[in-house]
């Protein structure tokens, strides 16, 4: 990826600034989506053709990874590598955003309590869930 | 604005999951810009129209306040107001990813060190830079 500056900032911007990538990385952070139909089915209403054009830029970045499904092989499982597993702060800081200024939030109180008092705890939570996807 | 989902990654999308819109917060906060020709000539090559239109995005979801400058009354200041502020930790989060990913960063190694080791207090010395606009 050709990048028009190096400022930590716009670096960031240009592998997740865009919507449907982060809605990507929420559904396989919290959601525990899987595979290309649990992305498709989201209840978002992403397109076939949006869709691969985000999950190939995020394995292009080295964000996301492709791997085989141990149940039926011939089944694609994506997974954060350890690259997109370090983003967990940013997602969290976003929602603890969210859960200050949005009086409708569906964030549950319970995690935004605990993003609140132990960040630290929740993030190794999240990270370990995360990399034990390719041991399963 | 009408929201589609109250999922907090969703609102903060909505606010603030746009390219432009996290560059003039990034302006705001790290390069000091109030005025509307510091962003206009920031480098990036906004142009008047997206200028105009994320400005009055900022000001209608409450990140961003127009006020009076001290200097030349004619003059708009632009700063951020306390939801705006709140905003800083997920700043610092993407820049923290880009320090620990991209190997060209321009991010000072001070920066990275106080943000990887200190955030609270860098959170706070900020904060404040960006209260005292209006008291200046």
């Amino acid at each position: 990826m050709q990048l028009r500056s190096h400022c930590p900032v716009n670096y960031a911007l240009e592998h997740i600034g865009d919507k449907w990538v982060l809605l990507i990385l929420r559904d396989i952070i919290f959601k525990g989506f899987r595979h290309y139909n649990d992305f498709l089915k989201g209840g978002e209403g992403i397109s076939t053709s949006v869709l691969s054009n985000r999950l190939s830029l995020l394995e292009e970045s080295g964000i996301l990874r492709k791997g085989e499904d141990p149940v039926k092989k011939s089944r694609i499982l994506y997974s954060l590598t350890p690259k997109g597993i370090s983003l967990l702060p940013v997602l969290i800081e976003l929602i603890r955003w969210s859960g200050k200024h949005d009086e409708e939030t569906i964030a549950s109180p319970a995690f935004l309590e605990q993003a609140d008092k132990n960040t630290e705890s929740l993030i190794q939570r999240l990270s370990q869930n995360l990399e034990a996807v390719h041991l399963k």
